[in-house]
């Protein structure tokens, strides 16, 4: 399984990143192989100053061997083995009419002293922030979502679509980061599901990110923008770095068990403000933003 | 002592902000009141698009009640009541040759059930986080930290020096967030020192403040600079975004307490870049900056 999910995320990141260059038109992603000192490396991906993408990382990563004493801690084990790997992407766009977007599909196993696998899941997810609402990219959004589910069951869609919401929560800001998707864990064997249904379904979903994303970039990139608009879209990712950096427990995982910093903290805006106690207008298009974000709705 | 403590912070608060619009001559601080529904509040004071400064905020509270949960977890201690105030400060110039500083000083009690004070102490200091490296303004700095605790302990200034060294550390970037200055927390009666020594004390080096850090805003503001020396300190201004919200434990504690996000986040700087692994040139200022931070300095 784990050899057949990384073939699969590194044909996927050749894949996403394919298709973002052709919607960009003008720059390519620029790649760093890097190596874990105590176990395996990944493949960064990082587009800068794009025509369409500001900022973006496609990355994976498949690393092996002692499990840190955070994860130990994390998982509620002792001392054992491990392997993981998978795929993360954030996508910051310069245009505020186009949403950033995230993803992530990761595989992990944990072996006893034999090298008997003890434990195995799947996790991951995909999810939508915009910087103005179009009510009809977050519908598009979430029935690709939906769509790529039901396919395996009717209710993954509901229940991975209302842990979205709780896991973006960014709680001292109390309202969502985005829109919402997918967020799911600790997917392991059950009386209904083999792990290789559920690499079916996280294939599955996988498989859906570019067809939920690029037409919703390529229906906004050339809208017009005012300057106003775009200090708008700059506070709005102050609080994607917030809750990057307060509350992502991957973020947080990353920084404090020695990954690359760099491939971590690629998911980070390009150009951000910081404005003192700022509120949009009553009325205003971004107060609308804000409503939703407040209250996460129901799109599918 | 509490009411000795309050009545400084807030004269020491005018003296500040008065000092500070001094020096930018154009904008001043517009004054938020704010109140705790748990007990106590808080006047929020913040300058933002100045002519020197391009935001910053000189903040006191007092609040009390119960001592909640994450703060008993903290102390080791059960139910308890507290009180606790304090007076914080972030500047963010807008020339990157002007260093960003930071300043707190503050005073804490813990009571049993029948008000008896159970436990009180001091905590502070101040510490400078340059852009361009200005050797003699770092000595400056020190030296007026150095002169303020000299006068009441031979030890203090090189204790709380390190002290600051070890606590701004951006751990995941394997470096210092500026070039220090004096931390110091849980200052109790001892044998050499009452409460009141140190309250001589916390309010000596809070009296230095202003002769710390004024001058060398003045020696620097009229500097010219260039676009790239300005992307240069919004990059920069990235790690200390990154060491508030990852590692400090006065924003997660604010963060995770119900505190009033506005006044604690005003430390974010205005106006911030991310590049994808950024590294100065060899030999540049820039890069001379870094191995400082790298390797805390002695600078008095």
């Amino acid at each position: 399984m784990k050899n057949k999910f990384y073939q699969y995320i590194q044909n996927l990141q050749d894949q996403i990143c394919k298709g973002l260059e052709d919607v960009d038109g003008i720059s390519k992603f620029r790649e760093d192989i890097w190596e874990r000192p105590e176990g395996g490396g990944g493949r960064t991906r990082v587009i800068e100053k794009g025509q369409v993408f500001e900022k973006g990382g496609v990355n994976i990563s498949a690393v092996h061997g002692k499990l840190p004493d955070t994860m130990q801690k994390m998982f509620g084990v002792g001392e054992a083995d491990f392997f993981a790997c998978g795929l993360s992407l954030v996508i910051h766009p310069k245009n505020p009419m186009v949403p950033t977007v995230h993803a992530n599909w990761r595989y992990f196993e944990m072996y006893d002293e034999n090298g008997n696998i003890i434990n195995q899941w799947f996790g991951g997810g995909q999810d939508l922030t915009p910087y103005y609402l179009f009510e009809e990219d977050a519908i598009h959004f979430h029935h690709a979502c939906k769509t790529a589910c039901d396919k395996h069951n009717p209710e993954f869609y509901p229940n991975y679509k209302k842990k979205c919401d709780d896991y973006f929560w960014n709680a001292h800001r109390n309202e969502a980061r985005g829109v919402g998707g997918l967020f799911f864990d600790y997917l392991k064997v059950t009386d209904a599901m083999t792990m290789e249904d559920w690499y079916n379904f996280v294939t599955e979903v996988g498989n859906s990110f570019l067809e939920a994303y690029v037409p919703i970039v390529e229906k906004r990139k050339n809208l017009e923008y005012t300057t106003a608009q775009r200090t708008w879209q700059e506070i709005r990712r102050g609080r994607y770095v917030e809750f990057n950096l307060v509350h992502d427990k991957g973020t947080l995982f990353g920084l404090k068990t020695n990954g690359r910093i760099e491939s971590i903290l690629m998911s980070l805006p390009p150009h951000v403000q910081w404005v003192y106690d700022h509120h949009p207008e009553k009325g205003s298009e971004e107060e609308k933003l804000i409503s939703v974000l407040q209250k996460p709705k129901e799109w599918a």
